[in-house]
């Protein structure tokens, strides 16, 4: 069985460049909301993991295929699952779409860091909550 | 009687640098955001403004003042009210809030110009809508 | 008699938006690389003012007034000049042209802050090198 | 015998995040700025693309990795290459590194498209002039 965790979000200027499309780079910050809120919806942010852990978590590697242009308005929404984990870090699959248009598809490696940036286990209650979203 | 529009938003990391705070930068974005929604809630949108009337709702100036930091993961509400409006113009004043606490208050000065760029009457339509949101 | 710094840079797509023009929140990226900029010529960084002084440059207030529009690829001159001093605080003008055109003028104050987020005293060789700026 | 572009940028506080780091989706920024100053330095620019022979350069697919994080006040330079060339896309490499450290390092897909968004053959003048960089 698989879960995914889903996110909307509207286009503002701020999101869009003179070719009158998102600019490509902004995608990256729409995958990072909607990863920030898939932590939250697990009952924890980026804040408590760094307070109660003194972990960070950090992108290793980032692949996007962009496929569709997004523009100015457009509603869109963010489907995030997991795709694999291990000791210290797991592998995100975020797909981004306007209806049922694929705009674009990322596949995202994070890694669990320590305070001085070196790559540690991921907490056990982390790993768990993680690991129900292994599709 | 007065009227005001409310906005809500959550900070996220790519909001913030690396004083720990929201970037002063990105607070007009949070700004815009607020204003454009205040557009839908009214029945119209950026793109529709461009479509029906052949207009562009532009910024002429802005002032911010910072009063507290605003840092990551924080709640914060924007109240969008208009303070005053011309034949070609209005003047918007915009407010930042953490719950009780004043974030940055900010004055915008917004002018509706044709497909050239040059100052052009407000569509009546819209300019009824907004005259009743004037405080 | 008065001196002003000058910075020059070049519009990419991640400054434009969907409007074919500068995003107005991206004017100020600009105004802060020119300051930033103007720190450095002095002989400072904004790293060596916290590791040495233990103070943060804050910006207070910013209000820009947008006169003509940037568009991709112009190529932008920011000149940045000190029009006032205090004991914990300074006002800079900066002026962005782009050749003879004033594209957007805009006034900000600046604190010097301590490691608290208080207003603190400017260390003395960082107010006299700022005074030899006011115009 | 291959050629490269050098492209060398400073970080500003507007780059980075209240990790303390350069935020990822900024390192695309730096990407396409390195990219277009590729382009100028071939006697070309997006405009004169698009103006010239009505096409936009767009990105298809990019894919990076991070390996130390960049902070405020770094310089980093940027080295691009060409790593293949098809009809309608090309393919470049593009390594992140301050001084002699390895930053990030990325691959680009990027797409020749006309004014409709479609695939369409590289011009003849830019095609040659690409293929000069192929490493």
């Amino acid at each position: 069985m698989s879960k995914s965790f889903n996110y909307k979000l509207k286009v503002f200027y701020e999101d869009t460049d003179a070719g009158g499309v998102v600019y490509y780079a902004n995608y990256l910050k729409f995958l990072e909301r909607a990863r920030s809120e898939a932590i939250y919806s697990l009952g924890y942010s980026n804040t408590d993991l760094k307070k109660k852990f003194n972990i960070l978590i950090i992108v290793k590697s980032c692949s996007i295929e962009y496929k569709k242009f997004a523009v100015l308005e457009d509603n869109l929404d963010i489907k995030t699952s997991l795709k694999s984990i291990s000791k210290t870090s797991f592998v995100m699959t975020q797909m981004i779409n306007r209806k049922n248009e694929s705009i674009a598809s990322a596949e995202i490696c994070l890694v669990c860091v320590n305070s001085k940036g070196k790559p540690t286990k991921l907490p056990v209650e982390i790993d768990n909550l993680l690991k129900e979203y292994i599709n």
